[in-house]
């Protein structure tokens, strides 16, 4: 049976490829999926995103309570640095969650610098643009 | 005519019983609520949970202009800390609410001994577990 | 063809009216938002309203990539000081934001003092009470 | 056998009645503590008040070491905020100790917000007015 | 009769269009207010500039208790962030003043953040460019 | 009949005159209070000195509530600095409080430049030696 | 012959009698200082007022050089908070200065508590109204 | 002639033996000082415990102006961290005075890290349980 | 020809697997390394531990400017949280610097959440244990 | 034909050589200027003092827009600490401005290590006495 | 056999004698060491002086590997407030390690207060000049 | 006999010339010191430089005790922000150094803003590229 992991993104980060692609790479989201999918072929990647912080709680807790999943990749976007909630909602389930940024978070400005989730998440990788996911993904086979 | 108070849980608190049983019980969020409609037979006590912090504040909304309410308990979770919104939500409604919270919210970390909403709050219980519950609608009749 | 603007107003507004008179006056947000229709009569000001953050953002997102508007009034309310991911999304899209407070933010308590969304909005306006709405479409005329 | 219960007043609260009867209510302590005993009759309830905060501790240590009390209901008034010799009292003792106070202590101001001894008590209530110190004794039964 | 408007303007302000144009655009500051003129024939706007604290606050002064002034229109520059003095000046007299800015200053570094004054202003007006004196003038209307 | 006034000095400061004669002089506290009951024949000053912060509240509420004093002169020594609740029992009374200071606070370390008891007293007098209880008297009548 | 003495008043005093009347009381800064001559009519009271910094530390320069002088009562108003140039002039000079504040500084917003002025002062009094300069000049003979 | 040493324990230190023994160990106060006395057969020993800070003061003032101490042991306990009068006392008398602590106090929590009367102390040691007052005697030898 | 890779590790790691092995694993560097060689048989992996700063930076200076490495993973150890000094080396050289750590650094006291050289870093990985390496080196190629 | 430099000097400078000569040195400014023309004989060196920020200002943009100058020399004296608005100024011309201290402002209390200045300079001396204006003019040729 | 103990010296410390005569007394470190062996002829005392960090780390690890030591006393010098790398070395040795200062390191600057390596050793001492080592070493024995 | 010099040079500044040549120009450290001792051909100038902590406390105390050296020209590189001990060696000998940055330190990120070792310089100069080495040189000659 394959493997299944479960990627969820926050807020703004559905505008990937349309939002200030100097900086974040002409990319889509979900053409970065798509080639996440073609790197982990006996991987069974489900995809979810969400600009409210309800629902990215509400799915963490589907995922932790679904016992088919083996982790969950998050990028939190900037509830990161806001949601003690969704930090919560990591501490309350079972499954391992690593932590992704596309960008190095510590090269932005001071609110942006500290990580209210990193300490409940089992491991964290920032600055290697879509190949984050892809390192994150590996970590938890 | 029964007295009529609602009960509002923030998030995460759906996964009571569930989650690290250890610090926060094994009794459910139902559990814990059906205990306290048994202790207040004369009062009708509506149960309202939720993850958002947009769907908390149209609760109260809805309660406040609602004439029926003798006033609101409040757990707000993770939200206490971090929701400015939820307090003005309180702020705004002319209905007694009271913070409550299970655990001792001021021996844990820094970020968790602030609460935004317990200044527009009528009053505050913490650290008594369950019975959190039972001294905040008592506090209301 | 006529100017189109779109008015955004975050959590509790909708309470506007009925919420301390004394302090926000005694006019609802419709009837502000029917004196900003007669006052512009060449601009369509489309109306909305939500508590919740994630809908915000997707308003936000919708307006930025939907070519017919010529800029965005935006009234965030209590995630003016809370939400990082509201700044994001205004950062995020193309059309200027302009940020609009009934009461002077910088006379109340410390944390309102701080806006995490001015330094991405093309303005800002606070203080003129409904007024500020009407300042706002015109500095986007 | 009677259950006995030790009700501990701090700083000022000899002045309860006569200080700022707008903002403390005109009651005086005996008042509000005879009025606790008829709502109580099963109860012992014994009252100690003292401006020094060494006769604080000397009497937590007391009863601490009493075993015929069930517990404590302190209302430390400003020494709240400046004792930690209080906080140890309390964490030396066996008795669970539930922190009360009258008023509202978040709604004050910065430095009142902090409060030395939440974090060694059971339990914490305030805002009821007269009524925190029969929520607190209840909490103890 | 006209109403009558005071436009000051402070420290280095007197510099516009010879400074750093690529920021402040190359427009001077008499050229901005001309065209304020012809914006509001039916208004006399008084031009004052200083790069003195204290001729600032003798000018504010003079016009408070010169009756015929139906407003004051302030540019403090620099002094925005660092005079309480100017700020005293504002609340003393009994003539709305509006807080004008031509750049946001919640995009600069973090001592331009703080306003000293916007807490005694009517309102506060920044980003819109020349246009943020036209919305300042119109407020005051 | 004689005005009458109540003069505290709070801890240490009955080693006037013993204690770093460099920095406070060699005068002994009796000895300034003898030279002030000189200054003020007409007036009955009543001398009170304790190290202990609950007896200074015992003396404070004390004189508040005998009807025959015109004020209190307060040198409350290092609990100027730590004691919210001489600061409490300060507000709780009637009577006018001078908080007096031998020596200038402001020109000694962080800690000593904050006192706690200054926004409740009708006034403070510092850095004139012995002469700072004479102006305090003054003051009162 | 007669001592002299130098009375300064800095920013925003010229308006006393006329700003916030309720406040500051009802009488002019003349008033004041004639009701002080009247006090001490064998001491000649010279009287300065400026709203510039600089003018102040030129007067301060002046008096501290013209040996007439026996020392400068001084109220810097907002000075106080901001003026490190005004501290180094006092420190400059050989005259006693002493500080003066019509109200209890310690009880206004946290800004104003601290004084930059305080330290190199001789002394200082403040929240008597006008009879803290009468305290201050008596302090001087 | 012995030498005579006087040992002041602080608030709460009563209670050794009592309290927390896996923390603070299972031996009394007096127990330790027995042994004390044991390892100094040649030195007088004089114990004092008290958990009143002022009875504290006057204790280190009685002993101060007692000729016939050669120095004082302190272990203050909680006023360690919030005690200026007990700081001032110190300074204020001619007797070494060793700091001394059961526990390391910079492995506990923040405020606990600060020591308000290590400055003015001759020397300070923490860490070696009741090893800690034999090394202060032996350095006040 | 093989890809070429520098493993750079700081102050203590030369004690891993004889340090705390409940917290680190019990795997010494040289095991881990070993392994790591092993799962990248075509990359040659060049080892080096220091625990001195000027070393470490020498080191980084050397493989900087010789041109065979394609990259440089580094566990800078507690040098992380201190050493500007090494933050300079890694943005003076052109190579890519990986910051890697094996346990999570957002879970461990507050100086230690703060990384000097992860701005400098191009990405950052933490709390994956020994696999911290791994992941660096895949994220390298 | 020679080279024209500005050496302007701020407040509390004219005071030099009769203000603490201890700590300043007996040189007046004029002997120390004197000194610094016999020192540059082929260099125009003009001379400015003034106590008033707005002063100083209007000097810098003279200086600005005056062709002649290459470069200025400014001894800000305290406005190195408060005034952005001379900060501003400086960053508003396009001539090199060096910023001088006699003494080394880093050596004393806190708020004067911080320059608000120097981060708009070319280039900073402190520490050399009257020889900082000599390395300052040195470095403009 | 003989105790062995390793005494290890941290930065500048080799200048004893040299340096400050008046602040560290005139004895060269050699001479107390020598004085130190001739108070323990029963133990033998390894001496180790170095100011660098790196080689500091080194030595720990070196003692905490060679099983003949009963423990270390270290005196880092400047580096006890600088260097998280050394609290490291020192928690993951088992040995245990005293803390030593010559001079009270709390009376000094705010950032010598702050000991990085406190929280990790057995336990302190300072303040007792030479003497500090002797008290150490007894307190391994 | 030539005068002496010694000019170090701290980490990362054996990279000049090949680091972010634009932001610090292409010429090498040893072009830089070449320049030097042509424009001071009668003076010996040492070179050091190092990348160690440790090495460059040695090199200071070497030149301390040579009593050859007039002074010291240093260039701590980011040492300067993080070096308490190298701010030690430089207090602990007789010889004035002079602090020296290429860049204009002020201009940079909040933590590169703080010297450490200003206080204990003679004085400091920054700003001026390679000019700054002969400036320092010739303040001390």
């Amino acid at each position: 049976m394959k493997h299944r992991i479960l990627i969820i993104n926050g807020p703004n980060l559905n505008l990937l490829g349309r939002r200030e692609p100097a900086v974040y790479g002409s990319e889509t989201l979900d053409e970065i999926l798509d080639r996440l999918d073609a790197a982990f072929p006996d991987v069974e990647l489900d995809r979810y995103q969400s600009n409210s912080e309800g629902e990215i709680i509400d799915r963490l807790h589907g995922a932790g309570f679904d016992r088919s999943y083996a982790g969950i990749v998050l990028n939190a976007g900037a509830y990161t640095h806001t949601s003690l909630a969704i930090a919560d909602a990591i501490a309350a389930i079972d499954l391992p969650v690593v932590e992704v940024h596309l960008s190095n978070i510590f090269a932005r400005e001071e609110i942006r610098r500290r990580s209210l989730i990193a300490a409940v998440c089992s491991g964290s990788i920032s600055g290697f643009g879509a190949k984050s996911y892809e390192l994150a993904v590996r970590s938890l086979l």
